[in-house]
């Protein structure tokens, strides 16, 4: 999810002197192993449009695996925190978070922060070629619209872990201070040409950008939240059973559909030959890792605890996922099936470490998106040689302590001001009934 | 959604001879901004086909909400109606439906009538591009896709606020009325190139076309049918909650999905730099008004109401989307997320002013369809200099007044001769059992 | 589906011996009619991708719609098998199943055995048109991904049937065996260009070649493993209703919009003015036979048994996709309309007489799948004059047998090494409980 240097001082101008058109030459002649520039830029764009919505997508299937995963007495609300993140983040990062992401202004100390920014603007509607932002890239609008829901998808990594116990507002908050600054902000650093991408830091599609700083954030939130009354008794771990599998199984399937937008529209291209083959070499390899996940976790709950888990599973698949989203494009199918498979061997290992710990996330969404995230990024140096496992750790270590500490600052400043936590009374009875005044399944009474 | 009228003239004399090719020069050379002619006419179907298909997926959308949103005794009937009304409108929109809105013969009364029509004939296998009807458009099979998706779309509408209480059979035969006749025929006006296009009435993609006449019809089948038995006892509104709501977000999320085929498609190109921008540009304005009605209900039912009301924050994203529908393209992402909100708004106080008039609309989709529907058709105005307001209020009140009377008069007619709603023992029990036999979730029994 | 035999043979020489690209021409100009060669080979990899990304959505479909058909008792195993299912196919098709498909090697006695294979490579990153395995179709990674998702249909189409009483772990054995040898084997005699498609046998999207082998696998295990306990007494059929016809309904949704990418993918191409235009035909012909199908079902349901049937409805639509799927290019949208509505009949009339015959197929999966898939293959002959009902009848029959012998003695070793179906106890009890130790619903008491 690059973009170049030049690409950005493009945009930059453009968006901030939009009366001024950036001057570019219209292309006479199409190179060979190329479309003409026109049809570039058009299936550059389809390619985020199609990217994006499958993206979106991906809040719908946070939002049902999350539902699935809790009991029912915390439903509607974990349904209406994941609708409500979503619209926060596509307001919040409307306003604040894409400029910071690609700022207008001039770049200062590595793009960590900006002189100028502003709301998105998109270009003018009926461009030509000649008032096109960045006619050799994509639409504006296209643009924005991927990039809002990869910051979108990072707001709902952290709904599932502080589930069943964070009070509505306090959360919200948090993410809006997510969407619009932490996450924006860390990933200029990559994807906005900043230091990290100087220093030759590789994440494709957002296993350290994306998945662990939802990941940090969650655990960050978890520790100072505290795990659900009665999760952990005299050194036991209470199991509290997830309300809905099949919920939940929908869930699963809609984010391993939607990663193919993730992953392949991170390509950031389809106009050549060479990019429609990469874009391909992703599908394949996205879907083979989370195969590999999902088989790794199969078999190792059968080994293990003598029963397949459906939610170790599930979860494996995602981890999966997330293990691959570093590098997509250089394994080979079998190299991105171990390197899913991975990811499903670390959610199986990971839950019930952090249960000893006494970190209670509730969906899992720990070691799935940070754990299996550090993973993925690492992995990147198998298959890439551009790769330098040094600077891989050194992003890692990097977006770690920026997430970390911004998140704890946020949350103990929440927790100053308003309280992050339900009363017990509520916590006990539900806070469908506590906060929400409505029941998600009325008239089916909990045995 | 417009179509030209020298493009409905080609259609016209290509369906009406199908053995005549329409002569048409072969593209040579692409100008500069556009894709060479064979790849526009391909990229424009293409987004016909990824639109259709998002837009098919609505239908979907519209089951879940709404089977979430009834009792659980009457889920499988409201399964039932879903399935069935779609399947009813492609049959009838293809018998005779789009031949009506796209006249086969020649015009008369500016398209209210037309003098000849038969079933939708599909361009032949394997066209070249003199065979093709429209060589500078798209396929005839992709148009009758996507156009037969926003046909069922309008029927969908109508199902939810009459839920629990119409008769299965009636209610389909008005589908096949609403589908075969009514919707087409007011459509002509404006898409098909009727008195409502020419006069200057805007709307982009349908917030009058599609989801007003789907709320005026309901409206007037919710008036002649009564509300639920019990639902208004002395003075009071009894709730009566929904059986799932996360059937009911699954709904939201893939009606929002939809939404972006739904008003992205109604570029009806995607072939020039121009249209992808705007295309771009669409899809990030149909999520920002989503994104404001959601965030609109949020605040305004935690201020009203002290409790935050999923149900309502469903239905304010849902109306932030029938509010930008008539104008996806020209807001800025300011205006559109406002636009939106406004929608969100008009969902959180026309719910209980239904209620206060014993109007009993089962999933909300008065407030949703109808008045977000005008709301948004009026709100063009404000973005795009060739609208007029008092334009827009005549499309308003002309489509108004003739779905109004037929409806009425189909549902009239369909009472006196099978009854249209079922006995009140039958109500009682619920529909599943009554006229189905049936239950949705057997094993489980009511609280 | 078809890939020509020297489309093929370019793939095996330049996968045999990846340092050696296939040399071809580039393109200079584009012909009219068509876009420029690198636009051809772009939209082609885009039609693979989107038609592949929609057709792994059937996976979620097939695991909704049987979630929702079985015991709730029975449902968390449903999802097991349909999760694990998708991933092993996913694992073996690249293992083993694609290469055997289109082998590398050389043919033998027509494509039935061929002599050298290997795991699946794609082709390298960021590739040059010259070094593209087959520049004038689509990238090998669009085209692995397509197909693996039709390999993966063929399994999860069998889990229906067998439910609620096979084991796990012998059930994802067969499932190994059948997308690692069994589905590529047949598929290679119509689509790897083996004898069957030499004679002339038409099945365009997989009537039989997909659905007809999943259900003869079907029938075959349902006889092997035997009925449900319980479900047949003393002559009677015992009803066990699913336990979420929401769940069902949304899973048939989903199949319902996979299969649009199922059909309208197999064209294989959309790089020209007839390819999209067929593309267009194949989307809405396949849209109207499910419409057909739903509403045959719906009306027939209600004049057999006086009450209509949503199961039989939704299994009517599936009906009506399987129907049109052997030719959904050629017919008239009329003709395809009636084709699916015969596969609604056929579910009215197959369901009951399975049952009669005490063949237990839990989802429907027999009639819909197998007996509308031999309706559709032999309706091929009613609308594409190449179509031989001889040939058609042959390629039915070839196929049968190999697929019910070689299921057959794949049950029936697994039946011998380890049984296949679990202990009396165990299906009482429901299989979540005794196989995986979870609940679906745990919150939820059965009545």
């Amino acid at each position: 999810m690059r973009k170049s240097p030049l690409t950005l001082a493009a945009v930059t101008v453009a968006l901030a002197l939009p009366g001024l058109a950036v001057a570019q030459e219209a292309a006479t002649a199409a190179p060979v192993g190329a479309a003409a520039t026109d049809t570039v830029f058009i299936l550059n764009s389809l390619l985020f449009l199609v990217g994006g919505f499958l993206v979106f997508w991906m809040a719908a299937g946070f939002a049902m695996l999350e539902a699935g995963l809790v009991r029912s007495k915390n439903v509607t609300m974990q349904l209406t925190k994941n609708v409500a993140l979503f619209s926060l983040a596509a307001i919040f990062y409307y306003l604040i978070g894409y400029n910071l992401m690609y700022p207008l202004g001039t770049w200062s100390i590595d793009g960590v922060l900006s002189g100028v920014w502003g709301p998105g603007v998109l270009e003018a509607v009926g461009i030509t070629a000649e008032q096109a932002d960045d006619y050799s890239y994509a639409s504006t609008g296209s643009d924005f619209f991927f990039q809002l829901m990869f910051c979108a998808t990072t707001a709902s990594i952290v709904s599932g872990t502080m589930a069943e116990r964070v009070k509505l507002w306090p959360f919200l908050a948090f993410v809006i201070v997510l969407t619009a600054v932490i996450y924006p902000l860390q990933a200029s650093w990559k994807w906005g040409g900043g230091f990290l991408d100087e220093m030759g830091f590789l994440d494709f599609a957002g296993s350290t950008v994306v998945h662990s700083v939802g990941g940090w954030a969650a655990l960050t939130g978890a520790l100072i939240l505290g795990p659900r009354l009665g999760k952990y008794k005299a050194g036991k771990t209470i199991p509290m059973p997830g309300s809905n599998l099949a919920l939940a199984t929908l869930g699963t399937f809609i984010l391993w559909l939607g990663w193919f937008g993730f992953n392949g529209g991170s390509q950031l291209a389809m106009g050549t030959v060479g990019d429609v083959a990469d874009v391909s070499r992703i599908f394949a390899n996205t879907n083979a890792a989370a195969a590999g996940g999902a088989v790794a976790a199969l078999l190792l709950t059968q080994l293990l605890f003598k029963k397949p888990d459906l939610t170790m599973v599930l979860n494996g698949a995602l981890a999966g996922l997330v293990s691959i989203t570093a590098e997509p494009l250089t394994p080979s199918l079998g190299m991105a099936t171990l390197t899913g498979a991975v990811g499903g061997v670390i959610v199986v290992f990971v839950v019930p470490m952090l249960d000893k710990m006494k970190i209670d996330d509730v969906v899992g969404a720990i070691p799935v998106h940070l754990v299996a995230g550090i993973w993925g990024t690492l992995a990147v140096v198998l298959t890439n040689p551009e790769a330098n496992l040094v600077t891989q750790l050194t992003g890692i270590v990097v977006i770690a302590l920026f997430v970390v500490i911004s998140s704890a600052v946020v949350w103990l400043i929440l927790r100053a001001l308003t309280g992050i936590r339900v009363g017990e009374e509520d916590e006990v009875n539900g806070l469908d009934m506590a906060e929400l005044g409505m029941e998600a399944y009325p008239e089916f009474s909990p045995s």
